[in-house]
């Protein structure tokens, strides 16, 4: 891992850019914390780093204020990384399924994101392996909203995630409910109730796969972009109550 | 509305117990608000208030912590009140069925719920004319638990009503369902994911069925009597969002 751009943003929070060989990333860590701080990690759709910055930001201010660091990657084939044959395949067979209306089958899901997990999974582990080698970044780790079948994976094969929070509105092919019924670790799960893009079924049916001892659904009125403040708090609080309390307590 | 009794207990909490008529209440009022202060009607199932005492009472503190006072009345045909033979017989068909295992019958469901509600509704929109006029008591009301058909009809039907908590566990005939379409103030619906006792599918259409534009359902593992405490928390920040700001913010 090369740190490659360092900056102090307002509220104390450092801003650090990295390379993990080719694979770019951005680190956020609150300049008030002493000690190790527990992590965060960011997902986010395939849409790339970018674009994606102003909201991932947001996040990772939200973690700050928690005492938390919070960290993400760009994902393969999109943002500044090389483009993927079979990730452009996926995509270009989804726009087209989704631009002719209608639902979209599910060899189409399987074939954009399967792909994409199987390559993203690997590097965010690598990532956490040189996050967590950082003075001062010391977990536990939560993973938090992007691809939900990424989400998924992590938590079944990571053992050093110990929350995971998902956002319910991106696709999520059915080999992925079958993973979910392996997830043990504690489970948040956002749902916008009338998400146009989102099968809110199989919102339900991935919650109800999960075999976590705690896990919890918050579904809120409103459309993809319409996460109401308080549900944003409430993802907050459930990284507070498993990755630790913060020094100062927020009240909400 | 005459006073029937009077104490203070600890934490700074006066509870009045009351009639209306024949009906027997308790008014919870913290001793610290000065002014006027919101109000919580706090349904409850038709046990009778005294098996629901400690419940009601653990209810009432959380908001009188939040500077809210909070109110109850015995329903119909429970506690001390005389039996009625419509209730009586729905109470007695229903136990019937249950104790023979499988589903519910809509009729059963009907003859017992749908008359309680007719009946109860009105006693506590008196109840509310009665403790309104108390000095210290000002609103805005919220309505929290119990009955759901009483919930949905009261917040239908009462204007002074501006927010609904339910707990999706009890019976709901389908005309309710019909009636939560006209439900327009926020409401937060708790779901327990594997109660035993509960249709998930019927608690899942009635929070569509909701025509509010702020609602949120959530679900937690567990059975009926799990409501994991961060949950119960929850519910309290949907009442403070809506009903007012404490003097003293609850960091949680």
């Amino acid at each position: 891992m090369r740190i490659t751009t360092e900056r102090l943003l307002d509220g104390g929070l450092l801003e650090r850019g990295f390379t993990l060989g080719d694979i770019p990333g951005i680190l956020w860590t609150p300049t008030s914390a002493s000690g190790s701080v527990p992590l965060i990690l960011l997902g986010h759709p395939p849409l790339g780093l970018r674009q994606m910055y102003p909201r991932l930001l947001a996040r990772a201010r939200s973690a700050s204020a928690d005492g938390f660091a919070a960290a993400t990657i760009e994902l393969p084939g999109s943002g500044e990384r090389p483009r993927e044959d079979a990730l452009e395949q996926g995509r270009g067979d989804l726009l087209r399924v989704t631009q002719a209306g209608g639902p979209v089958p599910a060899a189409v899901v399987d074939a954009l994101i399967l792909p994409l997990v199987e390559r993203a999974v690997p590097e965010w582990r690598a990532a956490l392996d040189a996050l967590l080698s950082l003075p001062g970044i010391g977990g536990p780790v939560g993973y938090s909203g992007g691809v939900i079948a990424i989400g998924v994976r992590l938590a079944v094969v990571e053992p050093r995630i110990v929350a995971v929070g998902l956002f319910a509105g991106s696709l999520v092919p059915r080999a992925v409910l079958e993973e979910a019924r392996r997830v043990t670790v504690p489970v948040h799960v956002l749902l916008q109730w009338d998400d146009e893009g989102n099968d809110r079924q199989a919102s339900l049916d991935l919650f109800d796969a999960f075999a976590s001892a705690e896990k919890t659904l918050q579904a809120n009125t409103g459309g993809h972009t319409g996460v109401p403040e308080h549900a944003a708090h409430d993802v907050s609080r459930f990284f507070r109550r498993h990755l630790g309390r913060p020094a100062v307590p927020r009240s909400r």
